[in-house]
């Protein structure tokens, strides 16, 4: 018998590759005795006065259609939470709200990413940033931070140097996972006079604005941007209000967009349900006492890493300044992948591996630290004799 | 001061047109006494055991991310369910989850689809399955089902003329939106041997397969494919179980795609919220008396419709033998568009325009009968002096 081997036809998915976290995750299938710290979760459900709005609505029957654009109430809110933040003057008109971080990138990308257009992308970056972009036919061109005297840095220069007149759009996730690297007001300021002068998109991935140590909310291209602007800014209430399960996440942009994002919204899902919606809400009013406490426990486990990975001298690790991970190279390792399966195996640790966040990323491993302390401390002890 | 423009830059995304039912029902924004049969969605909320499914596991604390694919119980159930339905051998491994039937149309799309494919579709049809083909860049061509002796027919041979060799699909929604036609077994047959002869896809929307009159669920591809056979089935909880706002869907496909599937899954909208997942597993293990009871309420509404058509003489009604949407022609019209602002400015109802539905379309409007008998009579009541 003849047996056609099915495969997806299109190229740009046929050349997917599998995530290399997921691939080291996979090799644990059926361990319980895993200390699993290489997703980007914080470790504690979402806090029960959010679950409890989502359950009300549910009470309530709202279990109908909604527009494409977010419920306009919610809308609202996310405009009235950011102008607090940013003293801004946002409108419901600017935002778009889409089921998951991850949709609002899709959703803003299939707006303005055509096939063969190159990108220029900041990194090592979370592989989802390229891979979306890839998806459309779109090429990518990274450019570098770099770990100088224990901090993460950009060479604008070398950015700007990276774009021709094939460049579609600049994408940057600042503050950055996976090494917490964080664009200051000054350098948002001249990325967004380039791409002013070219013409070129500004697509900004912002999910942990929220997620920083040394002030109420890191730099944002939002306070920086006007109506005329072509801009594009990602977020999502996953990581602030550990919501991740829930999928619910937002595009701010100029309001001359939105009726081309409802478009693209209408024929990539169609509305959100209502009580996460709501929940967002809730989260967005009554959420500020959770972030606060949540960064002071970021806080705490990031200082007994930071003091831990100091006594282990093939360590080096650039600090973080924001997010809730710990990217670190570990002298003398060249392939991350093949290290991260070491770890799991002999430690029971699951680390991401570097490579998955690109080229620029092998060497090193990156550790989520949004769990107990005394969590971290049992997977440093375990870690130890590998790591030393 | 200068000011751009800014818009979509994507062509395909700019070349989307708004849809039509939106832009009737966009004319009636800030008007209460309207009666809104131009969406499709039942009436009444979700019943009250599957939301309290989704409560529990919201009090449980199931907040975090689950696998792309969905969670196994529900791929496994969804499996059960349809191996119940159709004597098939389905197994977990043949099922993707996704956050609505649109998004697995969508995913389903860009894991077969080419920018310049040409898709048949069999239409009039729900304009979003052809506008996600065409938003990925490709061409659409049309076959008519026509309505001959108060019932709605396809000729297959008209069908398989229009394959030539830059055809990548056919796509047929059966039981249909807008009209009620269903493809029986022996055409169902036929297709499926002719993509085989071809090599092509089939991909089939078969979220009405339960919304149907005359037996237990509708003729499905899914009893007649192989696992050597290039075939997408697209299905969704939201009309069988009144759950549209949740917004969850499945995919049926040889499971040798299911790793594409997931890939794209995951620069799509990266997993769904758990309770909503078990929600889902709710509805298919206890939901089947609520079909049954719907089924009766929509067939007493079909009737009293049928009955009072009958009396208009300008009004042709070929009977749907499925879902819950009356197609019906008025003679004399031929904007179904103005005649939809007409009905709604002069008697409060909501209809549908039959050119949302593709060119073959003009001059039919669309009701959603998912309504209350006594609320569909006062609609008559109200629109017949414009149809008499």
């Amino acid at each position: 018998m003849l047996t056609m081997r099915i495969r997806a036809t299109r190229p740009t998915v046929h050349a997917l590759q599998p995530s290399l976290i997921r691939k080291v995750a996979n090799t644990a299938i059926g361990r319980s005795d895993i200390i699993p710290l290489w997703f980007g979760e914080p470790d504690r459900p979402t806090p029960r006065f959010i679950r409890d709005a989502a359950k009300d609505a549910i009470d309530e029957g709202q279990t109908f259609y909604q527009p494409n654009l977010g419920i306009v109430e919610l809308r609202q809110a996310l405009a009235t939470y950011t102008n607090k933040l940013y003293s801004t003057e946002l409108s419901a008109d600017n935002i778009a709200v889409t089921p998951s971080g991850m949709t609002a990138l899709s959703v803003a990308l299939q707006c303005v990413v055509s096939q063969g257009d190159t990108l220029v992308i900041v990194s090592p970056v979370w592989p989802n940033l390229p891979s979306a972009a890839e998806i459309l036919g779109a090429r990518i061109k990274r450019v570098s931070i770099k770990a100088v005297d224990n901090q993460w840095r950009l060479d604008l220069d070398e950015l700007f140097d990276a774009c021709d007149n094939k460049t579609g759009a600049i994408m940057v996730n600042s503050p950055n996972n996976p090494t917490g690297w964080m664009l200051e007001d000054d350098e948002q300021r001249r990325i967004l006079e380039f791409c002013r002068e070219r013409n070129i998109w500004l697509i900004a991935d912002e999910v942990y604005n929220r997620i920083v140590y040394d002030r109420l909310c890191a730099p944002s291209f939002i306070d920086k941007v006007t109506e005329e602007d072509k801009y594009l800014i990602i977020n999502s209430f996953s990581k602030s209000w550990a919501m991740t399960g829930w999928r619910l996440g937002w595009i701010t942009a100029p309001r001359s967009l939105l009726s081309s994002i409802e478009m693209v919204a209408e024929y990539n899902f169609s509305s959100i349900f209502a009580p996460t919606q709501i929940a967002g809400i809730t989260a967005l009013q009554e959420g500020e006492a959770f972030i606060c406490a949540s960064i002071e426990r970021y806080r705490a486990a990031l200082n007994a890493l930071t003091a831990a990975f100091a006594q282990l001298p093939r360590v080096t690790f650039p600090q973080p300044r924001a997010t809730f991970y710990a990217f670190f190279e570990v002298d003398g390792v060249s392939d991350s992948f093949a290290f991260a399966v070491d770890v799991l195996n002999k430690t029971g640790v699951g680390l991401a591996p570097g490579a998955a966040f690109g080229p620029n990323g092998e060497g090193y491993l990156r550790l989520c630290y949004a769990a107990d302390v005394a969590l971290l401390g049992r997977a440093l002890d375990q870690m130890t004799p590998l790591l030393n």
